[in-house]
């Protein structure tokens, strides 16, 4: 079950609701927050690279209605990279030297060790701004300055008053100096470390070659510019000289900055020397001011002195301030995960007007409105796929396609062999690996080519395996043939699901809060769990384990005697092999294979039992278990570069499959293995492709199979619809419109074709669909340090799905391969996906809660606005209701668990009665008619207190690496 | 080996050097942080709590000369418990409200959720601030105002002009109207929930009940005050109404803070309505500069406004500025773990008097200053420990002695079981559990009633096992009689320690630098690791894995015929257990124990094979490890309140020494176990508890043991002394001295004892040693939120060490259990052992730098220092030097070691060629030599380029969790 899914409009059709940042926090859905952060990047306001949004104008407005104005733009102002560039070595050797950069964040020069240290949040001293303010209402403002080239720049900023033409001259000379960068691609020193200061005669103009190899050069998008600031301390100079110039039209000043960029500002801040690192410190507050959205904004619009003092006096009004005795100054801050939106500092009637594709909504009460209000674009569009279909396949000619296929291959291929696997297990063989490799196979392509939204990975899905698992065990009790009987079950669900299509009933989903998803999620998971690690004690029923005292022991061969009688007991002389040879003719030691081979019989306590298979499969099932988690973990590691970690952690189930058969096969016991027909045909005996309508069943039965498929109705209709409505968010920025019930119906149709197969039964998968979507995502290639990429879109096309599947089709060859898996290795990687299942949902976090002290409790949302009594009462009555799910699926009543969703959604009404609104709204959402009582302000339980919910941070949201392959859905 | 040890003085004694928060950074010993935390609180500024450093005057230097200047004290200002009150509900219900309280950090009240929040550094608009300037400005400033009551005070403050005599009354009602406090106790709803809000007439001057029982009353240390800040809106005033009295004596104003503490400080913030949450901010400014230690040191001496609002500018002077676009002001910053040392903020001439003892020293420079001249005090005391006997014994009366023994009880029991199975399986039983107890029980005792430093515990450590195993090979190589070859070894390294105590030769130890230390403490772990996994691989020698094809199947039980020949197969009507009965007398399938009871003999290749036992041992061997991994991450988790986590990291050996335990007799298989002797005996049969001096080696080898003697000497003396530099640091506050030679001569002599007796050799264990004393620490209980408490000295005693190893002696009576412990048990602790000792070094991060890419490095004072390829090329050579031991280690001549250690110091030596002075200052330490050739100024890499080195963080400080009873040394 999917853990995460907007609320539905209370319009008939559905709705796709945004849930950004701060829902985020609360609850992850593996793989979610790449592409959450993708529509909202994560720590850089939106648009921020190519819009500023300044107080008063309103630069884009991007409105619902209008999803690309940001894209197609109003003018945007460039991205600015700044550089300080420090005048050092007074009074001996004068030299310009780069010691700071600024893109978003800060990086500072660690002179010693030769590096960049890594981007952090800047902090300032105020007095060095208050410096600054007064350097630079005194000093020289040139805004437009018309200069063409560094030496005119030159020549303007030194034609002060105070300067006698001599010191004039030398100034001059000095600020035409090549500065020394430090330049990254060099390797062990600073490339400035060992030659000698090169004088301003030597083509000062021209920029270096070490310029456009800059690394940072390709990350910066086109039509970047630059700003400089010079600051330090010249002797003879009797007072400060502050300068502050906006080029009018920006030109590349020489070798002035490491990469070679237009120039549109210049900052000169020199003076006698003075205590403490006074211009450093007032060179890193321009720089950083310059390096602030909102100056940079101002700054480039101001046409005065004054315009600019009013720029840096609204920046000190928003700066926040840390007190020295309880902060260190000199810490380094890491880049926040969400930097707040730049939408809070517009005033707010232009917030208004910004919808669910505008910059990340935070409060509970935005949240809470667009859920309710936002159009149903998507669902608008449906049935207008034909338009797309050309484009479909050929926007698939692109290289990243090609690793994409790979990818969801192996993952699909791994989803096959494990639910396969599984599902032969569970019933009998009536399933197979077979089965679902050539189910998958059909139906993903079928659907890949029909369905709306073509980047839908069909596959197995936990509530669907549990089904089909208690399904079997209730035909077997009513001894039942089996196969005819799935085939009414479908053509009913078949029949069910057109009529919810018929009906548009996909506004019931709303009904179904995250209190019945983390219910429902919770106990599929845990069925994952208890049945792996029962799985895998079975085994040492099979296998069991020797005790010293247990009497299997021993075992003799016996050979026929010549006369068929077993009382010649006949003596021999010793053969060769006396190790095995008792010195009789008809018995010997021979273990029970070679004397089956040899014509004789296994005889005594000790010959079924193989030994050390009990301990080996639990050490297999132990290993695959804790190197999949392992290998998922690698992601968030800090070592191996990126794509290392990357592969690693997507192909965590393929490399802990793949690891287990390897030690499987080193040591060679006869563990149990997959079980794959030698051939192509059915994993069952005796039947054909198509399975026939009733077989030995009775008539009435293809009647009654209405029951069992109404319940599975239930779970096909909840897998698909919220699989759907999370595939199409509206942050996800898809172009071609998606196709709610188109996909339904195709779902539908697949389900009548695989029951008539005898195939296992598809659905959208949740986990695999995004890892298809993630893996297919366009992003800038633009990055300033500490910034994650900027998220374009996703190549939506139906080739990659096809391609996939057909790569999956092709891959039933493989079976004589798959029979060297052993099953332990599948039970482990069954663990894994229950185990990562349930530690995905927020009922998870909130069951940890109940064991930490309040001190240690991190810092939830959630928990400041929700006493924590009243969130460990939520909390212990899921607990209660999944402990109730469980007995009731203990029972022979099982089958019907999908009606227990329908009583989960009962308990969750009764809630209303335990809980407000307000603490519903934190702890879960709120059903459609909560929604109506309450007034809009009310959302925001604060609000008319003490207005602190203002307080409440963006930063908190911790990300958490995608999940990968395989999971319970 | 100990990885961490303070450089020595060039004086001929032995100084003790202090390390602080910076240095530890890069090395970490376990155990070490908290005593490191303690000399220098982590996260207050030393003294902080008692007295207050102001600029100008110096309220307490203590230099190096009068460490106990500070608790004796000058003049200390109490500690300041703040609380902001606001005036919420106007105009219909107008009440005041506790929304914020400070002691060192801030606390918010959540409101909706009815908790505190975690404390957190707080942040503060700079617009507020000013604005608090501006209305303190032209407001009320009272100090030493005599006001005795709430009533007085009400009155003094509100005696404005600006205010009509009915506005007057109004305003004094409110004023007096008792504040709803939120109380902790009182459980899920904050108290102020449900109670209609009293009126002034209610008895407001008596204190109530619950703020004698706020839970933060205790924690205060005696002798704090309050301060309150009421803040609010309220309608009926015209314009702003500012504040501020400082009480001349503090008095108790009824029920106005939430704990019940004299006032000092009263701020009062009202105005008419504004934009925003003004008022609420302005309050928390107030709050926040009176929890400032400099501005609360400035205002207790404030005697005018122009005092006040001076301390206020000093305030904002130092404040550190985030930018509004990079930062989110909601955010909240947890505590951090080191704040800047106040003495920082004190002018210069001042600090140049502080010593060792004083605030945490964090550069280079002063590190490196402290280590060269810093008096040698406990040196200097040595021999003077007989004045301290009587007290030795009378300061142990007290609770935390009892648990103190039972931690290092259990820890030594563990100990003397771990290290005595090891050596016993490596001497063959040469050596064994029962001596390993006894030896500890006497050596332990005998030490902590002779030696100088009685809190050191004596211990058997990985380089003396280690070496103790190259040992008895060698002398099995040469078919020697171990035990008196041993002796002659023994003999001859007192020998050799006594001309050492004899010649003060502990000043040598100064050229062991941390390269050496790492690579001999690399090395030991290694061969821990190696031989761990090695005996867990040879028990599948010994039980080996039954493969399919393998003949070691089939076993039958054969009795001597009646005429003892073999010959003759009778045959028989089968008996009652016909599953093992062939339908032969004299043969049948009993299991082979069973077979040799009734008289018969096992026969046939399967008869010696116990099967499952090689696969349950390898689970038992990693389940021991990965439990005692996992309980000593346990101590950082979140779950469960801080006593349980501390139990369960402190005794995870023991833990996991059960759980194996527990796993194998649950299963009953026959695994290998610890041999424990029936009686109190050798565990060599045969020998007396005298070892014969000669035995059956020639003389002459009592003669060449003087060679190997020579080798475990240096080990001995290595071990003993590094160790006893830890202990007796200075900033463990030890008070009644050390006793370096005589604590060697103690060790000299119990050598002579045990090697008589062929016990294990014993020296000072680092790590267990630490945990005493970490165990008997005190600790003041006063304890702010979000601080850590003050650590105030040691129990400094004989009794707790004595009692342990008399408790340890009388544990040989448990030897009947032991021999329940599995050997893979032991083996897996064995493996912890070795990789928690490895983890610890500074070297294995740095190896694993080599495996992180650049940008997701740690920001590590050392990187900051010293460019990356000269970081990895030092850690290449210490990998490179470290194959090279194992290589050795590897051949026959593996016992010459400790020789290794001296070519380690000659490669170190050679270093100097290929790195600067600078660079080995960060990547090691300095020899003496080096030491002398750096100029003090330069030992600051950039103090001559750009001073930047001042930015290095004293946040970096990454704190660990303790560890734990064993360890390699």
């Amino acid at each position: 079950m999917q853990p995460v899914r907007g609320p539905l409009a209370s319009e008939p059709q559905t709705v796709l609701v945004p849930r950004f940042c701060a829902s985020l926090m609360e609850m992850k859905l593996p793989g979610q927050e790449e592409f959450e952060a993708s529509s909202a990047p994560r720590n850089i306001p939106s648009g921020e690279l190519d819009s500023n949004p300044g107080p008063g104008t309103s630069p884009s407005p991007d409105g619902p209605s209008d999803t690309e104005s940001k894209e197609l733009g109003v003018r945007k102002d460039p991205l600015l990279f700044i550089q300080l560039n420090e005048l050092l070595g007074w009074p001996q050797a004068l030299e310009w030297r780069e010691t700071g950069r600024w893109v978003l964040f800060e990086e500072k020069l660690e002179v010693a060790a030769g590096r960049w240290s890594a981007p952090h949040v800047p902090t300032l001293a105020l007095p060095s701004l208050q410096k600054l303010r007064s350097l630079l209402a005194e000093g020289l403002v040139l805004l437009d300055c018309p200069a063409q080239s560094l030496l005119e720049l030159v020549e303007q900023v030194t034609r002060v008053e105070s300067l006698s033409p001599e010191l004039r001259g030398q100034l001059q000379a000095l600020l035409l100096q090549r500065p020394q960068h430090y330049n990254q691609t060099t390797g062990t020193r600073p490339c400035w470390g060992s030659t000698h200061p090169r004088k301003a005669s030597d083509n000062e103009e021209a920029p270096l070659r070490e310029q456009y190899q800059n690394p940072l050069r390709q990350k910066l998008p086109p039509g970047a510019e630059a700003g400089t600031v010079l600051a330090g301390e010249l002797g003879f100079l009797a007072q400060p000289l502050g300068a502050f110039v906006r080029l009018r039209d920006p030109v590349v000043l020489g070798s002035l900055t490491e990469v070679s960029l237009p120039s549109r500002f210049f900052c000169l801040l020199l003076g006698p020397p003075m205590l403490g690192k006074g211009y450093h410190e007032m060179g890193r507050a321009a720089a950083v001011l310059l390096s602030d959205p909102q100056f940079q904004w101002s700054v480039r619009r101001a046409s005065n002195l004054h315009d600019l003092l009013a720029a840096l006096d609204a920046f000190l009004e928003e700066v926040t301030v840390l007190p020295r005795g309880r902060w260190d100054p000199t810490a380094r801050i890491p880049p926040p995960k969400c930097l707040p939106s730049q939408h809070k500092r517009l005033p707010s009637q232009q917030r208004e007007i910004r919808g669910p594709s505008g910059p990340r909504l935070t409060s509970a009460e935005d949240r809470h409105r667009h859920g309710l209000h936002a159009p149903s674009q998507e669902l608008q569009r449906t049935g207008r796929k034909a338009p797309w279909y050309p484009s479909d396949f050929l926007d698939a000619l692109h290289l990243q396609c090609f690793s994409a296929v790979l990818y969801i291959y192996l993952a699909t291929v791994t989803n096959a062999i494990t639910f396969g696997g599984l599902l032969g297990d569970a019933t009998d063989g009536a399933q197979g690996v077979l089965e679902s490799f050539l189910g998958t196979a059909v139906a993903g392509a079928a659907f890949c080519l029909m369905a709306g939204q073509p980047l839908t990975i069909l596959s197995s899905t936990g509530p669907v395996l549990v089904f089909e698992r208690l399904l079997f065990s209730f035909s077997r009790d009513y001894s039942l043939d089996y196969l005819p009987f799935r085939l009414w079950v479908g053509i009913w669900v078949a029949t069910f699901c057109l009529v919810l299509v018929a009906t548009e009933a996909s506004v019931l989903v709303r009904y179904f809060t995250r209190f019945t998803e983390e219910g429902f999620c919770a106990l599929i998971s845990l069925i994952f769990i208890y049945d792996a690690v029962g799985k895998m004690l079975n085994l040492t029923h099979t296998y069991p384990i020797q005790k010293p005292g247990s009497s299997t022991y021993g075992c003799l061969c016996q050979y026929p005697g010549p006369g068929g009688n077993d009382s010649q007991w006949i003596r021999t002389r010793p053969k060769d092999r006396d190790d095995i040879d008792l010195g009789l003719i008809n018995a010997s030691l021979l273990p029970p294979p070679e004397c089956t081979q040899q014509g004789g019989q296994p005889r005594g306590p000790g010959c079924h039992t193989v030994p050390d298979i009990a301990f080996f499969s639990l050490l297999l099932f132990l290993t695959s278990f804790f190197f999949a988690m392992a290998l998922k973990c690698v992601k968030t590691s800090r070592f191996f570069p990126s794509v290392v970690r990357k592969g690693l952690s997507d192909f965590s189930s393929v490399l802990a499959i793949l690891l287990g058969c390897g030690l499987d096969a080193f040591l060679g016991l006869a563990t149990p293995k997959l079980m794959v027909p030698r051939e192509f045909k059915p994993t069952l005996p005796g039947r054909g492709w198509l399975v026939s309508p009733f077989g030995t069943n009775p008539w009435w039965w293809s009647v009654a199979a209405a029951l069992p498929a109404l319940l599975l109705s239930i779970l096909i209709f909840m897998d698909q619809q919220i699989t759907a409505v999370i595939l199409n968010r509206v942050e996800y920025r898809l172009q071609k419109g998606a196709g709610f019930h188109l996909d339904l119906f195709c779902v539908a149709v697949l389900m009548l074709l695989t029951s008539v197969l005898g195939l296992p039964w598809y659905v959208s998968a949740t986990v695999i669909s995004l890892a298809h979507m993630d893996s297919l995502r366009r992003e800038s290639r633009a990055c300033a340090p500490g910034e994650l990429p900027n998220f374009l879109g996703i190549r939506e096309q139906r080739l990659t799905g096809l391609v996939v599947f057909i790569l999956t089709g092709a891959s039933i060859f493989l079976a004589p391969v798959l029979k060297f898996i052993p099953m332990p290795v599948l039970y482990g990687i069954f663990l894994y996906m229950g185990v990562a299942a349930l530690s995905s949902i927020q009922f998870t976090k909130r069951v940890k809660l109940l064991l930490m002290p309040a001190k240690h409790q991190p810092d939830l949302l959630l928990l400041r606005h929700v006493p924590l009594t009243r969130v460990h009462l939520f909390t212990a009555i899921q607990l209660v209701c999944l402990g109730l799910l469980w007995i009731i699926k203990s029972t022979p009543a099982a089958i019907i668990f999908p009606l227990m969703l329908l009583g989960l959604v009962g308990v969750r009404k009764a809630l209303e009665r335990v809980f407000s609104p307000q603490e519903l709204l934190w702890l879960d959402e709120l059903m459609p008619e909560e929604e109506r009582s309450i007034p809009e302000k009310g959302l925001e339980p604060e609000h008319s207190f003490s207005g602190s919910d203002s307080e409440d941070s963006e930063l908190m949201y911790q990300p958490k690496a995608p999940e990968i392959n395989i999971s319970v859905n």
